[in-house]
């Protein structure tokens, strides 16, 4: 089976123009099929912001209202447009996934949280495997936002990135040896917070216990490895949380550096 | 000396994604060098209408103030980007024009009219043919957005797409023999604007006087028309004003259509 990597960048890289062109010529240069996530980041807020558009937190969430859904909306798929491009300047030929009605995601409305209405956020239900397989198979490489189209309604609405990843990830595995990468600030999973370059190397399930009993793996770090179990539990080969500069190095040459999650 | 078309779309095809996808199309086929230069259309008004942030009119002029010039950039950039997206999948290698600090369009802020500041809206200079002339020759194609940049305040400004239009043709009659055409919804200068077909075929200056002294020319035809004789005495080849479907027809098969204007 034909190796493919479904890699996710956030924040970081994305709020950066200059980390953002360095990413995504190292992108370009791997070696085998691949599918871009990106989060969002912080410019739809500043966008807001600017715009005096305030955003409204309940329980300390945001309400994604209409305004802000347009707000994010516009900004990511901006962002998705420059990913595009860039790729193509890097001889990559890329088409986006900006939760139009053609979008390969479905996604559901979420309902009342404790009786709140959060707005505008979805739930992820799956991503369709055979429509990408279809584009990567004509050679493009699909890159796509946390904006998902909800068929029942016609609107948009925003999700979270990281869970995009792993449900294109699953939906790819039998087409494909799939390999899951969050790629993000850090150089992997730390033993010690405190030491940057405390980096675990590997870790199965069984590992996994041993380090949520010692306490080792901090709060944060939980749900972002559940995640990385459930996609090997679906049947994707390997799950890498490395840093952003590290990815093209760990895939084409094979190089031991940040953390990888396996049976 | 190489021939080169300095393409202008405005509202109409910008507004409809059908519409923009097939002039694209007959854009990508055209066998000459090119430059293509877009208007704004409405969707900036669409955007700021949903976000209720209200546009603010002295004399029947829009004030462009800062909340406004934010929308008009992320819209315009947005549409730059998908003309740019769109072109690459036609095989067009193209590069964006959204007035960034690099942009080759230098231009001012307009100062008070009649005692009252419309606030950021500029009036170009001149364009930097050099720096297009030299991208052009490595195979890219210009595309460029309504809006430029003030070295001396840093901010963008917004600007006019025919005007533009204008002043890039005329940076480049040093390299090329350069034809600028303006397509719009209709199929060219009309000698009766009742009838839809009454295309005048050919305007000379002396011929444009006497159509100008008849009353034949109607009033919101004049400045492009002034535009385009300005044009010729700068060194452009010819001037086309033709219906955006007619565009291919008339740049590769020298079909008859749309109206031109000569020396």
């Amino acid at each position: 089976m034909e190796k493919l990597y479904v890699i996710k960048i956030g924040g970081n890289i994305i709020e950066s123009e200059n980390l953002l062109d360095l990413f995504l010529q190292d992108f370009s240069t791997l070696n085998y099929g691949k599918v871009l996530v990106h989060g969002g980041g912080k410019n739809a807020t500043k966008f807001a912001e600017e715009l005096d558009i305030k955003s409204m937190f309940i329980n300390g969430r945001r309400v994604t209202d209409k305004k802000t859904l347009r707000i994010v909306d516009e900004v990511y798929s901006g962002l998705n447009k420059d990913i595009i491009i860039k790729l193509f300047y890097n001889g990559c030929k890329a088409v986006g996934y900006t939760g139009k009605e053609d979008s390969v995601i479905s996604a559901t409305k979420r309902g009342l949280l404790d009786g709140v209405d959060y707005g505008y956020v979805g739930d992820i239900n799956e991503v369709n495997g055979d429509a990408l397989y279809e584009k990567i198979q004509q050679g493009y490489v699909p890159v796509m936002s946390p904006l998902v189209y909800d068929r029942e309604t016609g609107y948009k609405l925003n999700t979270n990135a990281d869970t995009i990843a792993y449900f294109t990830a699953k939906s790819l595995v039998k087409y494909y040896e799939v390999h899951l990468v969050y790629c993000f600030e850090l150089k992997g999973v730390l033993e010690n917070i405190e030491d940057k370059n405390s980096v675990i190397p590997e870790i199965t399930p069984s590992y996994y216990e041993q380090l949520k009993q010692k306490g080792i793996i901090s709060q944060g770090m939980i749900p972002k490895l559940d995640n990385a179990f459930e996609a090997i539990h679906a049947g994707v080969s390997s799950v890498i949380i490395c840093k952003a500069d590290d990815m093209k190095s760990i895939i084409n040459e094979g190089a031991s550096l940040g953390t990888t999650i396996r049976k």
